[in-house]
């Protein structure tokens, strides 16, 4: 249930109301818009006759149902957008931001290239996999506790925030010593006990969307996070399994520009997964934030044929720079800037 | 397989190579490129030892086979993109065109209510069903013929070419009296007599993919089309039937820039179907262009609360100009420019 | 809606009920249970208050609404189950029915050895394509009307009625000269023109399930055949498109249980189709009637490696033989008996 | 790569195979067939000139490439089938076997009176989660610890074998004390790391497939817990992830069938989740069966409509007896039999 407060009422009566939540086990969530203070009501059961008790509090406007089994992660709960800051990025607001990186960190001399390359052509954020779900036990799966020191080195070097991906509670301590932001992989959406050890950390999470997940599961698993106490998640597109052969996955645009109407949460798409093949990554790009999304997160390699993994649907580092310069007009195209780096403007591209 | 000539070859030794394949009841299409002639050859089988007798011709400099199972519509035989005009709109090149108009023909008025509307805005071709494939038997299914004398009259009134439905072989010559470019609906993309039909007139043909086509299924049946002896074909992804509910369907623009990239015909896109709800249609069509798409075709209604059919995914006459407006910027920024009507830049636009 | 009558409502009572639906531009549909009658009344808009009206009529219990899209395929409409008649051989009750033959005519003596074979097995109607819808132009598309001929005569001889599918409405009527059941497609399931032309014939029509049709859909598709008249009408799942990829399609047993439950009409399997391969084909076919399915239709060849098309899932003709042996038992241990031919226990199976 | 040896080999000589293969860093699985012996070689890279090398040995008659990605769980690999035994139950021969119980442990009363009720009607195995994953944060998940105390204490009582189960990594020790078999619940199924924690106990494993896995991301994830030891996992089919709404999920049947011949694993089938609808679980169930399954989980409830997750789906105790009765005359029909408990023969069922 959402309490909407009157125009003018005063910090007492929202108090007020917050307290007659908790005399009723339940606790509010305040959300001071520009016109008026809206409380999502959190908790259950709501007892009969709950509404009314509250509409008769003073200062209080009316009370609404949220429709959405999810709460914390609505658009009704909280109709502002939210931003996720990352060291000096935000990601959610007017601005554009592009994440790039290899698929897997695969040695010093790999990342650093990449690292180099994304940032001088516009990236804010490097992502880069340490820990490795692969199909198959018998393929590369990631250089582990090595691969997150050279994230975090090159991180250092280079001044971008780290992106990696976390695959099971255990190792939540021990990522978060290294990373800027906790990637949940696709195939973890719906790994309730690493959405929970995440929300108990402060560290912003990038919530990839399970290969065969709804929209609506999308967000309860950002739901599970947030209700850990942890707000600042991320939401990102990455393909969803389809009968179609010719693609990796099916990258469903509709789900970007549908999250961002039913939710507050910054929604990025991730063209590389989205489409699989490298020759569709940069129109994809495009495609991402024509229709809203507040960023990317883009596969990069110095040379692709080499790659250990996910060769096939990375840039090379020229492609991605050429990329980061038609997006750069899109997104004005649709109102949005881009941030990039000031490496950006002094660095040749074709 | 496909004859690659010598840059220098002449225009005899071009038909000696046409005049040898003859012999062989094998037939070949030209495309004269740049810088040299492709000669694709149609019909089969092909004879152990052809490849090489074919090479030792005067002028040819070698030959290829054709990797996918389509011929007529692939990129490698036919190397550069396809023109398809309609009155004096060019589709397939570098400007983008937008189709607008209702769902179904209901009525004079709100054909030419819709029509001015969306002429006014920039539209180039007017939509419109006459004939409804409903999945209920008792939904309405269109005005029939009637339907087809409006939408010519208000074709003739606005100076919008006409793309409408033909649901059946035996209503082929009859819609060709009065429409400018048969559209082939989803459900029908499989049905092979009706490819036929259409591919034995002249009129261009817009096709849309099938709610589970993959991309080679949708371009054999382009080929059933063109193997008939007509090259107008336009693609059209609509988008296709997944496990999501939230939306329609999902819209496939991964498909639309894929199909640019194997096949030389144009490729438009339906963000109403694709996505089913009007407040998505805006952000997936700039995303469609921005994938690059060639065209849209986009329903609009006066009054969407009361269309007879997808009132849901209709914009207002209000929402379509301001879609436009918007287009115009990411073709823009993708290269490309929007054909507009001479009527858009005189039209008030918030 | 529906009308239920008293358990002892006269024929003069049922007569009034009728009368007052046509005066109300209605029609009715009578089934006579053992109880009492049903009325299913068909026709639209239904007034306010006219349920309420037909109650106050002398003999009418109750007044239901139908709380399906589909009305005279639903059960709710028409609780017992129909059963067809094909010849001398009834769908649809307690025996199980077995179609089986190759999948397209190719000549007479392949169309007779498969015949015979079937047939010597215990199949009691033949299957055979002399139309075939085929993905791409290039590939065989069957006999034609030399197919049908061909059925008609190897029908004549072996006793066994005939199956095969017809593709356009303007081919309705040749085809119906020679069949004795019209199978429309699964890419035609929503060709609504053919569905109505079959509809208008008094032939049985075996329906089969699109590609990527739900329930709902395919029972609307019998609906609109039913619409026009032709109460005949066996519905048939054939496996649907999904992500996997390692069969064919994805053979949905559900779909045969949950039609039998929500419709009255017989329901069929596929298995060549609905798996795609056959070493599953027999498998599948005994899990097919274990759940209800009221028959298979089953592809046989005597050479299926030399088959013109679908020989990755014709069953040789021992192995066909196998299967029906297998079959009597799974239908016996599930309260069904196998109609067969007389034939069968007179041949040596192994 | 599997080394087929010489019908007459002698232990020597296999000795001598392993020994080689340990020199290069390898190490063989030795399958002892009727008639051979087989020893699939486990290890890589495979150096070019291998095979030739192991084809001069003594004793060894050819090699082959294994044509799967997975091994261990291949049946070129292993071509006898696995039989897994927990407690008394041996899964994978010919006795099906079925595992009964509710979907999660509510109370003791409830836990003790399904337990009773299933074993009573012929199952072997109890089945019932202590901790559940949700799709919202906010749903019954499970009663934890206490939960698997009851489940230990109810097994004892009642004789059953217990089938839990286990969500992450961490878990594995402290479930594994209360567990005959873990349950690997189908959003786990890629949660690797799990797969390997399992894989180092000794405990059966049931490896339920993923929403939209693919047959062999399945076998790839049997090949996780088997490549680090425990070679005593059985796959069960649970339905997958598809566009049809009518049913829960659409149960692949033609899975069960598939896997049990690429396959030595047992493959048992979960036909609560399969249909997710009560009325289709007792066909479904003799349709799996039917098409070759070594088992059914089965969920099962003395009042489901008051279950506290899955009603919808679970069997009232009368029908899960009903059920047990008509699954007896399936598995006969296919030469099969079922294992019941003793209690079975004595108890009364309509």
């Amino acid at each position: 249930m959402i309490i909407v407060m009157q125009p003018g009422a005063t910090a007492m009566q929202i108090e007020d109301v917050l307290a007659r939540l908790a005399e009723l086990d339940l606790s509010g969530q305040i959300t001071q818009g520009e016109e008026r203070a809206i409380i999502g009501v959190l908790g259950s059961p709501i007892v009969p006759g709950f509404g009314a008790a509250m509409e008769a509090l003073p200062g209080v406007e009316k009370t609404l149902r949220v429709s959405k089994p999810y709460k914390l992660a609505s658009r009704e709960f909280h109709p502002t957008p939210t931003i996720v800051h990352v060291r000096d990025v935000a990601i959610g607001g007017d601005e554009v931001v592009v994440i790039g990186g290899p698929c897997s960190v695969e040695s010093a001399e790999q990342l650093r290239r990449t690292a180099h390359g994304v940032r001088d052509a516009g990236a804010r954020l490097l992502r880069g996999g340490a820990y490795k779900p692969r199909t198959s036990p018998y393929a590369f799966r990631g250089m582990g506790e090595r691969g997150l020191e050279l994230l975090a080195q090159v991180g250092q070097e280079t001044g971008l925030g780290i992106v990696t991906e976390v695959m099971t509670p255990a190792d939540v301590a021990l990522v978060g010593q290294y990373t800027d932001v906790f990637q949940i992989g696709a195939r973890n959406m719906q790994n309730y006990l690493l959405l929970e050890e995440v929300g108990r950390s402060q560290t912003p999470v990038l919530l990839k969307r399970g290969l065969s997940a709804t929209i609506e599961e999308w967000l309860l698993a950002a739901e599970y996070i947030m209700a850990q106490g942890n707000p600042q998640v991320m939401l990102c597109e990455r393909g969803i399994r389809t009968f179609e052969t010719a693609t990796r996955n099916t990258f469903d645009l509709n789900a970007v520009a549908y999250a961002k109407r039913v939710s507050h949460l910054p929604v990025l798409a991730d063209p590389s997964h989205g489409t699989g093949k490298w020759q569709l990554v940069t129109p994809l790009s495009l495609a991402a934030i024509a229709c809203g999304a507040d960023g990317l997160i883009v596969e990069a390699h110095p040379d692709p044929d080499r790659a250990l993994s996910d060769g096939a649907q990375s840039l090379t580092l020229e492609n991605f720079a050429r990329l980061m310069v038609q997006a750069v007009g899109v997104a004005q195209a649709v109102g949005r800037t881009m941030q990039t780096s000031a490496a950006m403007s002094a660095s040749p591209v074709v």
